[in-house]
């Protein structure tokens, strides 16, 4: 039998196991690879990678992983459950087929909810403890390190406590090293946690893990509050994926036990690569990273009141728990109605603007985001038009490089049930008029494309640039009057991206807008001197 | 003075002031009224409605509030900040602004961390508690119920403990009926607050409510360890809007009271319409409601795991905390589609089709719903399309009452300024063939226009129809396809409103689809017999 390593803290990645049970991810075995990189350099010591022999891509995934990743932390896990009920375990294929993924580390799930293993898997308590302690003794006696997924723990200590333990106690007795209790059904809360941990600790004397789902709002606490009772094993994913609502948050589990606890659970620098893996991850498995996730989030310091903006100027910590640096984020300060003059000086700051401390030209910023924000214009998710307003306050006139003089977008559906989208654009660039049409999927892209047609050589810059992203938001009138149409664009010219807004009494009109100030912008960012 | 009412428990609703922090959100007057009118259906006991004075928008917002909603449940809240320094509270504009708003309860700010009363306020320690005690006092002498936040309070407390608890005891004698302890940077965690509340509620003998930012992804679990541990008031927002990360989001704080704890805390059947209300909420501030979010996701009971399945047929407790239908939710199974056929058939019961148990038509009625759900339709807000789509499997053809040949829309910005939209439609009705060219103020409108214009003869009923609602959203297309645009458009005829969807290439051909289905719904409903 190998020698157990002595490892203090167990941080245990279940994200291409666990997290992709959530709803709308579906992982390639080159997407799991890829993860499975990122965790390692993240530097978590344990990744679970899914289900060999139950699942054909998993035992696929351990094969290549063995023979394509050289993990620098982390230990490679596979999952797969006890032996069936009736059968020995070195006869049972899917225990066999833990063994054959080469793992180090294999992970077993048992129920240890009395209800579950009479109507799940229907066999006897009895049974089921033998289930445990032969599967564990079984790979103990091939070699590998053993942890035991105690399923449904907390719901099964409600129901029969004594039981609960029992299928503890037998998988500690038979070489487990951790026996991890797991929320399965998710509806545990931080309170209830502790009482259970501590009892379960005393009575058996196994070391103890914690595996906590979402659906109470609460997997992040109920963790941290096993760790406090004694657990020193957490089971999480990356951004929280998983079954129905997701797993306890890998991210603000260990920035709270580095930033909080101030207890080492990740290789030095790590935690400063985790906006950075966050994001990463969620890139892979394609999934809009959500922006109000805690430490990661694009929107995780940034900030709105006025009231927030005066004091930060004075000490970012007034209002941020952590420097942002710490996890690889960065602060933001909104424009937007709600602000003052204290965000417009920072955000000019966060731009490259000196402000010159002029505070009749803030004072001046300050009234025209007002009147535009009340107007339909927003300048949060438009830095770039926001900038476009302050260097024309600063610089007194508006740098243009191009004059539109009219345009038209038509939109046809035809009797033979073909349509047509085409826009026509007459403008003025470096003293010359040009007149030109294109087509496209929508007259919104006819326009865009006829512009781009109209100005790409006078101004070949235009070429790398690339809307990527368009929204559209309907704004009701008061009382009487009619609604606006408020587009929000943001291009991208393969260094780099931008933002701009466009408000106008039609989607069409407001469009034209946001395209206008895109590649305004765009000309200023190549460096382009403005000359109509 | 007035009376103050014996109330338990406090449900706190800061989503229009707190909420409306969030990064992304830019509400109107109207949508803060809807938003009202929602959270007091929801059952909450307070409403902040917003700063008055300080944002102009709230001044009219608590203006049109007081005029046109009758509160079911909750009490309006003003939200403002204590005196400012060295001025007398009742010659101060903004809390003259307060009592101005006649919010029958006010909630003031104030400062309860020595720090932020030096660097951001700017004043002295004794000069802020008079703060505190004066305006307090002032707004009870004017007959308002007083609540007041202490910022920072748990910050505070670790820098000077007895300095934040002089804060509490000086609003509570000056009559603030809840004293609510702010984690306003979010930095704590569950473990933490239990102490600390025990502490102030023993030393100050003031009722305490906690307020709780989402910071280390622990506000609900904060929460209600601030109840654990006292706490009879718990301030939250609806979805978890708000500042950065967000707030102690409403809907897992009041399911895990209800369902965990036992306690009432929302009127008799409230806690049903939980996911109804928090779709509502999202769709009026334009984000795309979390699929993920605990109780009301759309995912929150979505099973995956095959594992899951098969014993969630023989018991849907197995894998559930809790029934889904108590928070207004649905089970749902991504693999079988046994759940499937079950909604189809009890929609169609709910909108009078009997599906007379024909499983083949059931069965082709879930693949269909399927398909175009995954083209990017969604009949969640549109029933009148899910009707329609319902109605041409039962009878096996669709109802016809118009056929659209051909429809042009040209949007112009011409060189005197001045804009023009125009769109013609060629259509045939009853028989006869129809050209009908209308101008609007925008495309989609004009569009609108001309199919009224040309059906109005023909159709007479379509006079008492009007457009209500429109909303459009840019879905976003997987890795490496183009985008598609979806509409909803909401219909009313005098008698009722109906919604119907639209998707396409762009927003004129996805709203020209939702304006088909809502005349055709509109006059099927208005009793026409269909014929082309």
């Amino acid at each position: 039998m190998k020698d157990l390593p002595d490892d203090g803290f167990h941080v245990f990645d279940t994200t291409l196991r666990d997290g992709a049970q959530r709803e709308g991810i579906n992982l390639t075995v080159a997407d799991k690879l890829t993860i499975a990189r990122h965790l390692d350099d993240f530097g978590v010591g344990f990744i679970e990678g899914g289900w060999p022999g139950a699942n054909p891509r998993d035992t696929e995934f351990f094969a290549r992983a063995r023979a394509e990743i050289d993990f620098k932390h982390a230990q490679l896990v596979a999952f797969g459950a006890t032996r069936k009920a009736g059968v020995r375990a070195e006869d049972d294929a899917q225990v066999k087929a833990l063994l054959d993924s080469g793992a180090p580390v294999i992970t077993l799930v048992a129920k240890s909810h009395d209800r579950h293993v009479e109507l799940a898997l229907r066999t006897t308590l009895e049974e089921n403890l033998a289930m445990v302690r032969e599967t564990v003794a079984h790979l103990r006696s091939q070699g590998r390190r053993v942890f035991l997924d105690c399923e449904h723990f907390f719901d099964g200590y409600r129901a029969n406590a004594a039981y609960a333990k029992q299928v503890v106690s037998a998988a500690h007795e038979a070489g487990a090293e951790v026996v991890i209790l797991c929320d399965t059904n998710g509806g545990m809360l931080p309170g209830q946690i502790d009482a259970v941990v501590r009892t379960v600790l005393a009575d058996t004397g196994a070391r103890l893990g914690i595996h906590a789902q979402d659906d109470t709002g609460c997997a992040v606490a109920n963790t941290l509050a096993a760790v406090d009772a004694g657990a020193t094993h957490v089971q999480c994913t990356a951004n929280g994926y998983g079954e129905r609502v997701g797993n306890a948050n890998l991210f603000p589990v260990v920035a709270a036990l580095e930033l909080k606890y101030g207890r080492r659970v990740l290789p030095e620098g790590a935690l400063e690569e985790m906006t950075r893996i966050s994001h990463a991850i969620a890139e892979v498995v394609n999934l809009t990273p959500s922006t109000h996730q805690p430490y990661v989030g694009v929107s995780a310091f940034a900030h709105k009141a006025g009231l927030h903006a005066s004091a930060i100027k004075v000490d970012p910590d007034l209002y941020q728990h952590i420097d942002p640096e710490r996890v690889g984020n960065t602060m933001r300060m909104l424009v937007s109605d709600m602000a003052g003059r204290a965000s417009i000086e920072l955000k000019g700051k966060e731009l490259g603007i000196d402000l010159g401390g002029d505070r009749a030209l803030v004072g001046r910023i300050v009234e025209r985001v007002k009147e535009r924000e009340l107007a339909g214009y927003t300048y949060e998710a438009a830095d770039a038009s926001f900038e476009l307003l302050l260097r024309q306050e600063v610089e007194g006139r508006p740098r243009r490089f191009f004059r539109v003089e009219s345009w038209r977008a038509i939109v046809e559906d035809r009797p033979d049930g073909t349509h047509a989208n085409e826009a026509t654009v007459k403008l003025w660039a470096k003293g010359e008029r040009i007149v030109a049409t294109a087509e496209g999927n929508g007259p919104v892209n006819a326009l865009d494309r006829a512009l781009r047609v109209g100005l790409e050589r006078i101004y070949p810059q235009l070429a790398t640039m690339e809307l990527v992203d368009y929204k559209v938001r309907i704004l009701e009138g008061k009382h009487g009057t009619e609604s606006t149409t408020r587009v929000l664009v943001s291009t991208a010219d393969g260094q780099g991206e931008w933002s701009t807004v466009g408000v106008g009494e039609n989607v069409i009109a407001a469009s034209w807008q946001a395209l206008d100030d895109a590649y305004a912008y765009g000309l200023l960012r190549a460096g382009v001197d403005p000359q109509e």
